[in-house]
Formats: C-alpha cells, sequence, structure tokens
C-alpha cells in the first residue's frame, strides 16, 4: 500500500453518466460507491519518469469508482483482479486542465476538499490530496513501466482516504471497517434501492470544480 | 480454474502489431508469449446468458498474450491483477467471422491447430479447443454478469493448454512447471534477444487462417 502501488485495470468500453443511476443487480453484491480524483493523459511513453509522467497530465477528472463489495472479495482471492466487482465508472460532468486548477494541483495531487452525500446525510468531507500515498506521476510511471499508454488514457488515485474519524469516508466499505475495529461488526449497509449518492469536489470559496456526480440507486 | 473463469482486465490503449518485436526491457522481467484464441463482440447487454452471449460474437482472432513472468508473480499476490506484467497484446494480421470458420467454430470454440515455433523448433502443436474448460459463451457471460460489453470488446481464451506431452505448450512458463514437476528444475530460459516467436493457426488443409504471428525479440 505504501511502498508499491495496488493498482488495477477497469473497463474500457463503457462509462456511467454523472447523473445515471447506480445498479444494486443483487442485494448480495454489496453496491459501494468510490469518491477519487483521476487524471486523463496524452501519448505516455514506455519507461517514463515520475516527474516526466507529471508533463502528460492533459486533464483532471473526478470519479465515482462503482464497486460489488459482495464479488471484490472473491476476485481479489483469485489474483487476477476485478472484473465483476467493477461494473462501469462514473465521471463528473465536467474535466478540468491541470492549469485552470493553479497552485491547487501541485506535487501531483489535487489539494482540494471531495464531499460525499448519502442521501442527505454528509457521508465525507474529504482532502483529495492529504491522504495520496503516490502522486499522479508515480502512478502514471507505475502504468508506463512497461509499455506506453495511449493518449486518453485515465488513471485514478484511488478511493480518497482520511485517518481523521471527523472527516468520515469516501467509500461505504471504509466505513464498515473501522465500525469493525471499533464495534466488533459493520453496522452501516451497502446501497439500497431507493437511495441517492452525491460526490462533489470544490474550491477554496466552495464552488464546485467538475460538477457534481449524482446517483439515484435502482434495483 | 474448472468451475469458474480466471479473467483479468488487460489494457485497452494499444496493441502489438503482428509483426512488431517483442521488448525484454530487462532479462529478469522473464518475456513469454501465450498463444491464444479471442472472440470481438458486438454490443453485449448485461446479465446475458452464456447461450445467446454466443450470438454477440462478431470476429474471432488469434492473439500473443505478451507476458513479463517475472513481474507477474508479485502482481498476482496483491490481487489487483497483471499491469506491468502484460504489455499490449499482439493480434494476428486478419479477423474472421464465424461463419467463415464454418464447423471449426462450434460449442463456443475453434477446433483448429495453433502451432507455435521459438525460433525454427516446433514449441507446440495444439488444439485451441480441446482444453478450453470455458466457453466463448461462458466467458463473455461471466464478463457481462454486472456491465454491458461494448462493442469491440475483446474476450480472449486464456493460454491454449494441453496435457498431452507430446503436443508442446502455447507458452514458455507452462513448459518450465512440466520441467519443474518431472526434473525438479525448469530449463528452458525466457526470450532473448534475437530470438523469434511465431504463432499460427491451421485449417484442416494446413493453410492459415488469421494470418501469422511473428516477432522478433529485442532489448
Amino acid at each position: 500500500l505504501r511502498t508499491d502501488p495496488l493498482m488495477y485495470q477497469g473497463g474500457a468500453g463503457g462509462m456511467l453518466p454523472a447523473r445515471a443511476p447506480m445498479r444494486v443487480l443483487d442485494p448480495t453484491f454489496g453496491l459501494d460507491f468510490e469518491a477519487e480524483v483521476g487524471v486523463v493523459v496524452r501519448a505516455t511513453e514506455q519507461g517514463i519518469s515520475p516527474s516526466d509522467a507529471l508533463d502528460r497530465v492533459a486533464l483532471v477528472v473526478l470519479l465515482n469508482d462503482v464497486t460489488y463489495r459482495g464479488l471484490a472479495k472473491d476476485e481479489l482471492a483469485k489474483g487476477f483482479g476485478f472484473v465483476q466487482s467493477k461494473p462501469p465508472t462514473a465521471f463528473a460532468p465536467f474535466a478540468v486542465t491541470p492549469d485552470e486548477l493553479g497552485s491547487a494541483f501541485r506535487d501531483g495531487r489535487l489539494h482540494r476538499r471531495v464531499r460525499i452525500h448519502r442521501n442527505d446525510a454528509l457521508f465525507g468531507d474529504l482532502d483529495a490530496a492529504a491522504e495520496m500515498h503516490f502522486s499522479f506521476g508515480e502512478l502514471i510511471a507505475h502504468a508506463a513501466r512497461t509499455r506506453p499508454l495511449a493518449a486518453g488514457t485515465i488513471v485514478g488515485s484511488g478511493t480518497i482516504s482520511s485517518e481523521g474519524e471527523t472527516a468520515g469516508c469516501a467509500c461505504i466499505v471504509e466505513r464498515r471497517m473501522r465500525e469493525q475495529l471499533q464495534h466488533g461488526a459493520a453496522s452501516t449497509p451497502y446501497l439500497a434501492v431507493g437511495e441517492t449518492v452525491t460526490i462533489d469536489l470544490v474550491d477554496d470559496t466552495g464552488n464546485s470544480v467538475f460538477g457534481a456526480l449524482h446517483h439515484e440507486v435502482i434495483a
């Protein structure tokens, strides 16, 4: 986790629109969201260094890496990565060039707060950079170690995390793990039909940078 | 292996041309080839059945799923699948519609022999269907269990295998594992600079169906 990125390859065939519903499919699948920041790169050569890799960032995006936790455990045990446990990822309406983000995009990280609401309740209010162990430069270089990356390749930060308990979480499973550790059992359920999830990233005046993701949960 | 497909997601950003060189990059990376058959699907709905999935096959392809064995072990242990250990996959020059394959494409498998040469020596001469545990219908349905597949999605069979020792192997690592079992140590090395790999699939008159893959190995 801290010495070598845990990176998986997701499906490139389709994306979930920012306002499209998320599907439960089966209650045992354990539908969860993951708020994270990503970058879209220009053509990137194999073997690039982390510092050069940062220059290949064309756009910054906000995304919801939708996950079926009930399927992820078995796929993790197989070692072959996530296939069924990662349905299409959702992206916020706007992608933003690094220069528009100014000094908020520095050290290969986006220093902005992400606010996640589950229904009307605040679920997390987190700094997207504070616990990002690897910079986007390091993550791009990791992905490009043995191959070039095509222009348009999207590299995600991993779920935004926070060790501070007051800040909340960017995904349900992290909250459940904390409950497990503190109380011996997880009490927060995964998403059910009729709920909503809203993910937004705001600048220092509180304005949305990418537009919000907003999903209803359907069967 | 036999009850649930071991399926990983590969990079979709770029492919290796059929006659392009394969790169060693670092001798410790353990460059290997994997001969396999794949299918390109039309738009496929989430939750499709294996029998309906077979109707979504638009094209059949022959491919070399290039692998760095020296990097695969650590990535397998992480559980997140293959990122650095799977550089771009190479595809044979022609893709073929199922009707052109006639009865050779039946039961969701391609009943044709694949011949692999390492330099001038025959490395494997294998039936692409004989040990394919899951049909392409089952593999497509597995991939589409929680999401639709975009038109153009490529689903691979997995490395062609043969339990018969006389038929050879479709990848170096399988031969090395057999050597390990029989002699206590693997003696066949991974690819080195200057070698060549040729993969071809032939019909019952010995004619190439997809055109051959032919790669020189460079640094």
